[in-house]
This record gives structure tokens, C-alpha cells and sequence, in this order.
């Protein structure tokens, strides 16, 4: 079977490898789409060279369909699933406190274990979601980042009549926006990519784009209140000088983006104002469930984000368009193409 | 009567000025104790100019006895009273959702309007709350103070069992530590003063001091997993380099210090362990109802806290040695001295 191997150094290659061997309580899956994430951007650029081997295969947005799993896990030949890419200790504290997501020890697959960028995958039974029928392959293929939106808006506690600012309005961001709207939110995305821009704003998502004073917007928009949350999804330094400026006393930043350095931060501001930052990472069980439902009932729109879909052996190619930013929103790889 | 003047410059002089006349809904008070508080010391150093004016009264740490009160206040002549010293709106959001001491025009009396530093201050009722017979007039002083800590450990939840780390065994961060024992927590302070070290061993609070790994204590202390609530109490750098690396998964940081300037935050930290990070600033009616418990229960121990008792005409020596460090906690101004 194909594979892609990244091989540190921005490269990767395909490749063949052997077909996986499922052990007693893992499912054989025949891998159908995997979305490029900033993760994987990260682990492109080199940063995450202490958790991914040279050789590895990465991966961890997959849609697939069970080529053969046990009898007894309920799950038959020809079923879609997406696959919550984790492996926990089960006996730490987070795991004892109903934050396994955030094990300890957590191993993410596609990181730290192979991924989804093979045409076939071993993974634990216990890690696969059913795709409802009426979702397409690049709509489920979305399941997984649907998934980190539910959970950083669930985290913040986004309710009805907030006010809402999110910095970065790629796939998490946009995700984020519509994600908030639901739940009965005004939303504000600040986005300077024109591509991304043009995406959103199909989406019916408000943008503050380039050349406009952010401060001075939310400043008017919330009657000089400032907003309730603010996420910061970018990873860039200004987001973070700008962050603490927008919300509201006691008002909440969510911390999403990944940024790999100590950043400058207003401390003052958060005495001041009494704000609240917190980290937001990755999904517990029911931000799965939620992300399914929000999926499947069209509460949030899917299509439009993916911008690319490309084979693996494009994959060394859509790495580096996604890092040049430009006309691209989520790339695609097709398993079947 | 006489009431020391801030001048600009690190100086203040003592001097006579008029009764204040108080208003209709206000009472006269003839002040007993001013403690000098971090905030002062920040306004020592000019850092609050643009807030106190030359020639203003500053001090907000204030117990005093009713010189004369509207009878429909309640209030006796002789009665001793602390101040909670704000002046809210009303209005704004911060006002309308409960959280008035962050209203986003609040004057704190003692920095934009005039404080206690005089031998009679003019002081709106609704601000008074009386002190029980059973406090002594220095630990009454301490009111204020421990009110700080009381909000610091309320809105940081901190809750029995926690393992509770204060970066500073100022009086705040000695009077945090209490506050948390008492609510059941183990807490340890990390603090190099010589001379606060041993006051906080008096106290019975276990202290890590200079030369010993703090993060390797911790680590060992929570069995792995790390503390519960971190307390930044400090103001220096260092402390927000270190806070980021003690805090369990899912934990909390309490931004108790002002820091002047944004200072580098390790936010992949917040985002990998989704940890917190809240500023708590000053109190609402709950934590001096809470810090008058505290002292007349005994539950928390105040005396030892107070290293030095200084006239009004010391208010410079004081300031400047409080700056300097050395052996010194809480220094009290005595306006009957």
C-alpha cells in the first residue's frame, strides 16, 4: 500500500509500506480523505521533531471506512468513521478528572503514532465515530477540526447575546465563528488573507480586514463594553499585543493558536480588567458527538472550506502552499485519487 | 489638621489643611491607622502619576472612629470603621453585572480622589463597615488587606485538599496563604526575605526559599501532577517565567501583582495543559463581610504581619524603606502617634 513519510528538512515522500496488522481490539481502516492542519504545518517547519520520528507517518483529520474490525466492536465492512486521534494512560490525573484529552502522557496519532496519511490505518475500535449518510467525504473529512471548534467554544462558555472576536479566520477560526453563532452569538473574525476573506464572508461571517482599527470596531460594536470572548487563533505576536485590549472586564481569551515562543502579554490589563485567558486543546468525547450533530443538521456549513483536494503524492506540494498562506483555506488528501 | 501631601518626585510632606466638610450622605472620620500598601509604594515611584495629583492624599488601607455621622446612617460617634475606598458609576456594565469594583469608571479613594493619610477624612457611609470589639487597632488596619486576599482565594476557588503555590510573602501573599489554609488547602510560598521568611515560619506557613528548585518541590509535592491555583503575587519577571510550569493540568493562575510592562508568557504552556490565567483586583462587600469573619473568628492571624508603626511625619522614611525591602512587612502610618 502507498504512505507518505516525512523525513524532516520540509520533505516529504511516498512511498510503499506493509498493510497494517489490526491487533485483537483495532479496526483495519481504508483511509478516504486527511485534511493538512497546522499541526501538521508545525511538524513540516520541524518543530515537533522530538515527537515525530523520521520515517513517520502523519495524519490525525482522517475520514475512513472499516475494511475489517472484531465482530464484537459493532462495526461492519464499508462503515464511515472518523477517528478521535488519541491515546491516554487511563490513571493519571487528568485521566482520573475527565480531561483524558489532556493525558499526561497523551499520544496523538498522526504525531506521536502513525497517522492517516497511508491508505490503510490500524486503529483502536474504541476511537472511531459513525459518519451519518447524509455527509459527504469532505464534509466528514471536516469532522475532526469541527470537533476542536465545538471544544474551544464549549471551554469558553459562548452563550446567546455574546459578543465575540476571533483573531484568524482559517478553517479552526471559521469553524469557531459559525460554531459561536449557533449558540446565539454576534461574531467578529479578523482576517487579512483576501481568499479567506472572500470564504467568510460567502459564509455570512463578519470580518475586519485589513487597514481597519480592530480596537476602534469592537469599541463601537459593544457600546464601549468591549467583548465577551475573545479567541486567539493565529499564533501571531500581534494578535497577542492585541488580545487583552478587546474584551470586556471580566471578559474571556481563548487560548488556541499554538505559539511555539514566550510572547509579550498585558498582565496589567488582566489585573485591571480582571480578565480570563485559558488554553483550549484538542476534544473530549462530547465535543465529537456535538461536532457530529453540528455537522449533520447543517447548523454549520462545511463545503466551502475546503478549498483543495489533492492525491498524497501531492502532499510535499500542499504543505508548502498551505505554509505560503495565499488562496487556500483546508487542503485535502484524497486516499482514492 | 495635619495630613501628609505627595509632591512627585518620591516625596511627600506633612502639613496643615482644612476640615474636610462632609456631605449629606457622608461622615467625618478621625483616622487611626494607614497602612502603606504596594499600590502607594507604585505611586511613591510615580508609575500613578497621571492618576494622583500633586499636593493629593493618598492611603486606602484605613480603619478610623466616627468624628460625625447623619443619624439616619446609623453610624455613633466613636464607632470604628474600615473603608472600602471606591466610588462606582452604577452604570456600566461592569456595575450592572455585579462586579461594581471594576466598574470601568471607578475612582479609588486614596489614589484618584483624596484617602486617609490626614487626621479627618470626609467618606461616603455606604463605604464604612464597623470592626468588632475583639480586633485590636493594628490588626483592624489589616482589614483591607486581608479583604484582598479574601477575593484572591474566593475568585481562584480555591477548595480543600488544593495545593496552593504563592509566588511572595508580602503581607498579600502571607495573607492568601492563610486564607487558603484555612479553606482547607495545602499551600507553600515561595519568598528570599530573610526577614518575611521568618515571620511566615511564625505563621506556620511552609516556605521554599532561595536556592532550592521550586519547580522540583512542586513536582515531588503534587506527586507529578502539579499545583492546583498559583498565585502571582510578586510583580517580577521571574515569577511569570516560572508560574506557567507549576500549574496542574487544567489549573489555575491568579495575577494578583501589577506588572508595569507586558512581560513574555509561555502560552504554549496554557494551551498544551489548558491551564488559566485570571487578574483579581481588589474586593467586592462579600470579601470584607469574608476578611471581618476572618479576623474576629481568628481564623486568620494578623498582629505578626505588622512589623512597623511610624507617625505621619514618617511617611517618607517608611515609603523608602518599604521600597528598599530589608526587614520589613506591613508598616503602619498612626495618625494619633
Amino acid at each position: 500500500m502507498r504512505a507518505a513519510f516525512y523525513q524532516g528538512s520540509r520533505t516529504f515522500t511516498t512511498g510503499e509500506a506493509p498493510l497494517p496488522a489490526p491487533g485483537p481490539a483495532e479496526a483495519l481502516l481504508r483511509v478516504r480523505r486527511v485534511g493538512i492542519c497546522g499541526t501538521d504545518l508545525h511538524i513540516f517547519q520541524g518543530h515537533l521533531d522530538h515527537r515525530v520520528p523520521r520515517g513517520g507517518v502523519i495524519g490525525h483529520e482522517t475520514l475512513a471506512e472499516i475494511a475489517e474490525a472484531p465482530t464484537a466492536s459493532g462495526f461492519r465492512a464499508g462503515e464511515r468513521v472518523v477517528v478521535e486521534p488519541l491515546r491516554v494512560c487511563g490513571a493519571c490525573r487528568a485521566c482520573r478528572t475527565g480531561a483524558a484529552y489532556l493525558c499526561y502522557s497523551l499520544k496523538v496519532l498522526g504525531v506521536d503514532e502513525p497517522g492517516g496519511m497511508q491508505e490503510y490505518w490500524a486503529v483502536p475500535t474504541a476511537r472511531l465515530l459513525r459518519v451519518p449518510a447524509t455527509l459527504g467525504d469532505d464534509e466528514a473529512a471536516m469532522i475532526e477540526p469541527l470537533a476542536v471548534a465545538a471544544h474551544d467554544v464549549r471551554r469558553a462558555g459562548v452563550t446567546r447575546g455574546d459578543a465575540v472576536v476571533v483573531f484568524g479566520g482559517g478553517p479552526i477560526g471559521a469553524l469557531i465563528a459559525m460554531v459561536s453563532r449557533h449558540r446565539g452569538a454576534r461574531v467578529v473574525v479578523s482576517e487579512i488573507n483576501p481568499f479567506r476573506v472572500e470564504i467568510l464572508a460567502k459564509l455570512g461571517i463578519d470580518v475586519v480586514g485589513p487597514g481597519r482599527d480592530l480596537a476602534a470596531f469592537v469599541d463601537e460594536w459593544t457600546g464601549g463594553d468591549g467583548a465577551d470572548v475573545v479567541f486567539e487563533v493565529t499564533g501571531n505576536a500581534a494578535a497577542v499585543t492585541a488580545m487583552t485590549g478587546l474584551a470586556r472586564v471580566q471578559g474571556t481569551i481563548s487560548m488556541v493558536a499554538i505559539h511555539a515562543e514566550p510572547l509579550p502579554v498585558d498582565l496589567y490589563r488582566f489585573f485591571a480588567r480582571e480578565l480570563t485567558m485559558h488554553g483550549s486543546r484538542l476534544y473530549a468525547r462530547e465535543d465529537w458527538d456535538e461536532a457530529i450533530r453540528l455537522a449533520a443538521t447543517g447548523a454549520v456549513t462545511l463545503g466551502p472550506l475546503v478549498s483543495r483536494r489533492v492525491p498524497l503524492e501531492s502532499l510535499q506540494d500542499g504543505m508548502e502552499q498551505a505554509l505560503r498562506g495565499g488562496p487556500v483555506m483546508k487542503v485535502l488528501i484524497d486516499l482514492r485519487a
